[in-house]
Parts: structure tokens; C-alpha cells; sequence
């Protein structure tokens, strides 16, 4: 894969190259899937490759739920957003936050982890479950499975907690649905932002970096026109982020954690 | 790389292996580095791997400062718990988890993004930053280049923000120093939990994934004794997890987002 496809610029240009980056810079959302399993070896190396993944202190505060019950799958696909291609999956994975196997240590040593309370505590669960869930995708891809991040996941976590009887100061912070990539899918690799908008030198210059939004406007409203989608980068951006109505629930999420035992002291 | 290393244990065996999983099993932090410079082209592939990972609906909210300048590395290794390797390092990455240029586009249209008052929205940034973040690391790791996350840069961030002339709506979540390891280093792999301490199937079951943390505990153990160091896994986690003042400061983390303009709402 080229970095012209994922600028969406023909100018865009890597000097330095080799199969990790190819296969990284490749990256596409996968959201239809052919009928093949995902074995059990092949899961065996998706966990092993989040497990290799740095970890704050090797803390190691997350678990994973690997869901391939169609039923399962179904509710589950219904509690996130009603996307069918999660129940298509033939491996759906539930990625979990997860503050209570130190909260377990605690209480059988009859001790205090008040440590845990904190947002940072929090913050720390979900980075570095993506830390891991992200070399999870990297190990996929390297399978020639296709999978994609399920964020809607986030919209009832009472009830994933119920569905998946995840026990107390355990959140499930995003979904992955794995599978054979089906060919038949239309889709593409999306260009993103000129590198110039996002890295800074030294020290971080809005004034140039956000000069290079209007160009990715146009980049992105010939890519979205090619799906029959309309609107640029900034267009959807801010649609998005309008407010509560436009995020399914997701307002209510520190208020679920603290139910949940993730307090955001 | 062994998935023996990965576990500290001779018995564990993937059935399937390629390069990058190897690579990836074979991740382990590197604190020591070699005086070659990480060149521009390098970096370039770093960031096309990180802004390669996905992200929810496209948001990208996140941004990276390249930090070279010598003086500069060397305040941000003071305030980021006296690390001295940070200043060593010929490249410190700091990925800042970035509201900030949505809420420009927003003020420049002239439209709310209320969305972004949310702590919903907040773990949004700081998630996807680590979904680049760890692409960047493992494609480092495939230049032959050794890398280790700074949480630490979480301990002050307001004099973080202020040293990188960080926008409001922006927070440093945390460094990355890279470079060529240094083989002197004394480091290892370091085994994480038995894959049946975190993978669950359909359901999470806390009795069984917990009774493996004893033989985890004991294997650590004797990985620490390697090093000098004396304590397993449970006797750490208790530790870092004991209370605030095990945190560094970090547990003002949710009052100084607030003031940075990312707000826990």
C-alpha cells in the first residue's frame, strides 16, 4: 500500500519502506466478512500480539471477550447501534477496561487501592486496552483477517456488562469484529489528514498545521462522493461533535462508569 | 520471538506465527539508546504508521510533537519524574490526545460542538492517540528502532501544555522516546499474564481467569530477581495502585483536564 492512497495524494511519497509499514499503511475498515471461521490459533496469536503491547507499570489493566455465539453476537449488535455487521462477524471481540483483577488482588489481601478511584486510573484502563486491542488489529491484518473497532459498544455498557456478566470496575470500552474480508465489500482505504496537520516540531503551531484542513476538505469530499456519501472532513466533523443528541447515549458515560465502579475522582 | 519469552514459560506454544507477530512478541521497552539520530524520514514513517490506525468516525483527534532540541528534552525529562533516558533519547514523541482542532473548526464556522464537553469524548482522544501511538511503535520496532511510553509527561501537563505551546482542548497523554537500542541495556522481555488470565469466552469468568495469577506471580518473581528487583506481579499492583500519593501527581489529572479545556462532564 502506498502512502499516496492513504493521503489521498498523489505527491505523498515514504522514503522509507518495508512489509510492516505496507501492511500498516493498508489498514481499511473490514465490515463485511466471508463465512470462514476465525480458528482458535488464530485468536491465540491476536492475544498474544495485545498482550506483547506496552502496559503502564505492567499493570495489565484489561481482558478481553471473545464472543462467537450468533445470538450473542446478535444482542450485542443490537446494543451497539443496531450494526449488523457485528452479528455478521464470525469473531466479535469485547476489549474490557478492566480495574477489577487489581481490585480482586486488593480485597484477598485485604488492602487499599484508592489509586483506583482516579480518572487517571481510568484513563489508564482504556489506553491501554487500545495499546493492545491496536496490535491486536496489526496481528489480524498480518493473518489476512479484516476486522474493525465497534465504539458503539459504549452506548449501553450497563447491559454489554450484563450480556458478557462482566463483574464490577470492569467497563467494555470497544468492540472488534474479525473475519475473512469479504471482496465483495466497497470500500477503501481512507486518506487522512497531510501529516503536516498533525506533527508538530518542538513545539505545536495551530495556525500552520490547521492550513492544511481546507485541501483534506476537498480529499475527502471526492473520497466520500465516491461511496454516494456527501459532505467534507470538517463537515462530518462537526456534525459529530454537535452535542449530546449526536452521541447515542455516550453523554451518560461518566455516570455509567461510576455505576459501574470506575469512579472519574 | 518466543511466545515461551512473551509468557515466561517453556510450555507456551502459538501454532501460528509469521513475522509480525514475531515482532510484536518480541516487543519489550528499551530506556537505553545508541547516539544515531532517528532521521526525518523515519519519523515520517512513524507518523503515516499512527495516523494509519483507525479512529472513531474519522475524528483523528490527536497530534504528535517531534521533540529533538536537546534543552527541550531535558525539561520534559524533569517534568515527566526525572527520567533521565528522556533526554537521551535522540527523538522524544509527544502524542497529545487533541480536541483542540475540532473546536477551532467549530469557532471558525461558527457552530457548537458541545460533544466535546463529555468525558465520552475526552476517552475518544485519548483512545485513538493510542491506537496511533502503538501503530508507531511497532512500526519502529520493524526500522529496527526501540521505543518506551512516558506516562509520567501526566504528572504535570499544564507545564507540559505550557513547554509545548499546546492550544487549549489539547492534553499530553503521553511520550514516546525513541531510538536505536543500545545492546548494553540490561532488559528482557518481560512475561505477561498466562493468556487465560485475560481471555475470556462468551462470558467473563473472574474465578477462573484469577486462579492463574499465582504461577503469573511467581514467575514474575523470579523475572524481577533477574534484575535485582524483588516483589511479583500482585506485590506491584498493589503498590502502584495503593493511593494518591502512589500517583505522582496524577490524581489531579481530571481537575487539570478541566482547566486545559477538556472537560469530564
Amino acid at each position: 500500500m502506498t502512502a499516496a492512497a492513504r493521503y489521498g495524494d498523489p505527491a505523498a511519497v515514504l522514503a522509507v519502506v518495508n512489509d510492516v509499514l505496507n501492511l500498516q499503511l493498508g489498514h481499511r475498515s473490514v465490515r463485511k466478512f466471508g463465512s470462514r471461521e476465525v480458528t482458535d490459533d488464530e485468536l491465540a496469536a491476536l492475544v498474544a500480539a495485545a498482550q506483547s503491547a506496552p502496559t503502564s507499570s505492567n499493570l495489565q489493566p484489561w481482558s478481553v471477550v471473545a464472543v462467537r455465539d450468533p445470538a450473542r453476537k446478535a444482542r450485542l449488535a443490537g446494543l451497539a447501534g443496531d450494526q449488523a455487521f457485528v452479528a455478521q462477524a464470525p469473531l466479535f471481540l469485547v476489549w474490557v477496561a478492566d480495574l477489577g483483577r487489581a481490585r480482586r488482588l486488593a480485597a484477598r489481601a485485604d488492602r487499599e487501592v484508592a489509586a483506583a478511584d482516579y480518572l487517571e486510573t481510568t484513563i489508564i484502563g482504556f489506553v491501554d486496552t487500545a495499546l493492545a486491542a491496536q496490535n491486536a488489529v496489526v496481528a489480524a491484518a498480518s493473518l489476512g483477517l479484516g476486522s474493525v473497532f465497534v465504539g458503539a459498544i459504549r452506548n449501553r455498557p450497563d447491559e454489554v456488562a450484563a450480556e458478557l456478566r462482566l463483574p464490577p470496575h470492569t467497563v467494555a470500552t470497544f468492540g472488534l469484529a474479525v473475519g475473512t474480508p469479504d471482496p465483495t465489500e466497497r470500500a477503501g482505504v481512507k486518506p487522512r489528514l497531510p501529516q503536516a496537520a498533525v506533527l508538530h516540531r518542538e513545539q505545536y503551531d495551530a495556525v500552520v498545521a490547521d492550513a492544511h484542513i481546507a485541501s483534506y476538505d476537498e480529499i475527502l469530499s471526492a473520497y466520500n462522493a465516491r461511496f454516494g456519501l456527501s459532505g467534507n472532513w470538517s463537515d462530518r466533523v462537526l456534525a459529530r461533535l454537535r452535542g449530546p443528541a449526536s452521541m447515542a447515549g455516550r453523554h451518560r458515560l461518566r455516570e455509567i462508569l461510576e455505576r459501574l465502579g470506575l469512579p472519574s475522582r
